[in-house]
């Protein structure tokens, strides 16, 4: 019987993103640790802070796969309209939560200043909440979807928190492989390689350094020993090519 | 009469994203070029390299944008299957383009290489080239649909040659003003002028530096006019608060 395959999306909100300003790097860091925790990112979607959108793409996606993981619009600005937007893809009210607000008031500011702080207090009904070790308010999950901060370092202590909330399967191991030869030198080979390991991804990726054309070609799949058996084949194919290995 | 905007979604083809393994910087450069020339990315989908999925992808963008870019699985390994997805998507034959394939025959090699080489000249039929001044193979597009290079060197050369291919409208005119102070003192007084200024997107977008809170707040308009009362009332807001303007 094969293992149960555990499946995540992740939508990246920020109008930031989209206009080239701000480079993400969310998605890898949450792509390294979901798979850490054998979970796989099936998809990702990058989306402007509009609502009528956040809430199409959450509702297509919460369906389809087994978690979802978001960042970015839940400060206390009026561009930040994730939970907001999250009450109303899951039909329920928005509501300010009793523990984030406590934590909010812990530290005093004239009543304009509270009030916009007291703005990350607001979750959709039902929320639960998602720890994060910086200090700040916590994050939210509904459901099956955690919402997490857009700032890098925000965002990875509050993944560091769902680490041990999200169920997965097995882990996806990897392998890698490089050397100094060109693609269509090996793709005939690389190729026969794969159809005889349908259980293993083997993905080639060329690579120009220093003037100098390479291939890095990497082994997935969740089985040690075909991994241990495709790893020697390729090595050997590399080898038989006159390849360079690295 | 407001001047026509121009759209595009940009996709990310390749399963090294959506591992984690490789970071995308792709996205960025293409949604900065895209802006410059007056078009807009309005959403960013990141799949893997599985055909079901490019079909599904791409006939769901083409029809929503006016223009559609891709990026990765061009290559000439079995994980390369781009072309022939978009070929699919738009029903139509996948076919050796003669320009391509006399290009890449001009370089010779042995038979099995060249047969592997020559898998980079398949393209749908009825597309159009897009040159790659880095000398490899060029890109491709089929309609409102550019299919670009993964590495990003060569994406980069593919997409400066789109420069003078798509036309855009007005160009989305940005102008930043950075100060230390927390978002929560300042949101009240930013969301009062937002709401005096529709046509001004305006964005904050909260740091730490060396220990230090601050917010950088970003406005977007066609408007130069508008930008200028816009910065002008954020300008003075921030000094009316306290706060230090970088």
């Amino acid at each position: 019987m094969s293992e149960r395959i555990y499946t995540a999306a992740v939508i990246v909100i920020g109008n930031e993103i989209l206009s080239g300003r701000t480079q993400d790097t969310n998605l890898r860091d949450i792509a390294i640790a979901l798979g850490s925790w054998g979970i796989r990112v099936m998809e990702a979607r990058v989306i402007p802070d509009v609502e009528s959108t956040i809430i199409t793409v959450v509702n297509d996606v919460r369906r389809r796969y087994d978690y979802v993981l978001t960042t970015g619009g839940i400060g206390p600005t009026h561009d930040d309209i994730t939970a907001a937007s999250m009450a109303k893809a899951f039909g329920v009210d928005l509501i300010e939560h009793p523990h984030i607000a406590e934590l909010i008031r812990r530290r005093e500011a004239p009543p304009d200043i509270m009030a916009a702080r007291l703005r990350m207090a607001m979750v959709p009904r039902g929320a639960g909440l998602i720890a994060n070790a910086t200090g700040g308010p916590p994050g939210f999950f509904i459901e099956n979807v955690h919402v997490m901060a857009g700032i890098p370092t925000v965002m990875r202590a509050m993944l560091a928190s769902l680490a041990t909330k999200l169920r997965g399967g097995a882990v996806v191991q990897s392998r890698s492989v490089t050397a100094y030869v060109g693609e269509s030198t090996i793709a005939a080979a690389l190729e026969a390689i794969q159809h005889a390991h349908g259980d293993i991804e083997i993905g080639s990726y060329p690579f120009v350094n220093e003037g100098r054309t390479g291939t890095t070609l990497v082994m997935r799949g969740t089985n040690e020993n075909a991994l241990d058996i495709v790893e020697l084949k390729i090595r050997n194919m590399l080898t038989r090519a006159g390849a360079a290995v690295v």
